[in-house]
């Protein structure tokens, strides 16, 4: 477990070999970019091969939850001793054109944390852990629904991913353009990319206004 | 190799054990999936874990294309005799909220690639695939550019994964609740997820207007 350090452990995999000075082990930016998003995808290894799904994510400190069908692949295999993960977050901030096709890039931020997701047992972490994977992704939603019945509880895996060996990547910057290319005849810049949410669609067994939460919703 | 039939192969780790009804291997849905998006997540096992990485990939036909140093991990393992791989594509279309925390969902398009990465040697190919890496994400690009140079050439490691072993899986509906709590005086709905390809900031060295294939780009 982490100890509330400012950074996060370094280990030979949460070293990159490439573009080091992109990498970070800060735990507040780290969260941050945990915090702007709500989609991870998942990798495991099943029967020798990877697999990597997408899947919805919270965060509780330095604890990363996701959830599943207790049926599921990764909700069985997270059973006693736990199922080795990698769970990756990455937000796509921009196309980085630049003159030779070489140099294209992107602007980005992203979060790879490796390490065993266990199966949450404790009923307590269990109902803060269903309340934050609706809240992470709508901040005040798990106050405004009907609650989870014993029922829905007991069909429902949540594991939980200890926040340790983790970084992050980012890039946020220009076209890094070679010299010699400056002065080519070609367009260079950056394309902005945003994941934008409209406005909500009620459906139609909804008789109450949007809620406040929903109002200017991220 | 996929022999041009309608849809692909099911086998047993393309076929979910939830949600079945979301599935379909349709050569045309899951290819329309794939031009959509540009982002994919690789997973790949090192030394017995997972490892999964965001990277831009491109479509050409049956064959997906991604590229790195040739000194990253990925590559280095896609050397003969290729690396087992899942490469996974995933669209958010909404976020889907039900009158119930346990029914909430996700509107979303996903397809997952299994199969073995194999380094693209053949100068031909790695002529298309380099092109094609550029025009997946931003359409014409690549006949605007300075070409690859033999060096930048060299340096660049393509990894092909056949399409062969892959599925797609997609929601796109409005909020599933239980008959029993329709009458819930909660808001439930959709917040629909776009992302947003904004106007192109052209970098201090472009003297050029912004070319026609960036106009109203994506």
């Amino acid at each position: 477990m982490s100890d509330g350090t400012a950074e996060y452990a370094r280990t030979a995999r949460t070293t990159p070999t490439r573009y080091r000075d992109r990498a970070t082990w800060e735990r507040a930016e780290i969260h941050a970019i945990l915090d702007s998003a709500y989609l991870c995808h998942l990798g495991f290894v099943a029967d020798g091969a990877p697999v990597v799904l997408p899947t919805l994510y919270a965060r509780v400190g330095d604890r990363l939850y996701i959830h599943g069908s207790t049926g599921s692949r990764p909700m069985r295999g997270a059973a006693d001793p736990g199922l080795p993960v990698c769970l990756t977050v990455t937000l796509v901030d921009g196309l980085v054109l630049t003159k030779s096709a070489f140099n294209h890039s992107v602007n980005y931020r992203s979060v790879v944390a490796h390490g065993i997701a266990r199966q949450v047992i404790d009923p307590d972490e269990l109902s803060v852990a269903l309340d934050a994977l609706v809240d992470h992704a709508i901040p005040g939603r798990s106050g405004d629904v009907r609650r989870p019945s014993a029922k829905e509880v007991a069909a429902t895996a949540v594991v939980r991913l200890d926040l340790d060996e983790v970084s992050a990547k980012r890039r946020a910057a220009g076209p890094d353009d070679d010299e010699a290319d400056l002065g080519l005849p070609y367009w260079a810049g950056v394309v902005p990319v945003t994941t934008v949410h409209g406005a909500p669609e009620p459906g139609p067994a909804t008789t109450v206004p949007l809620p406040a939460y929903l109002h200017d919703f991220r």
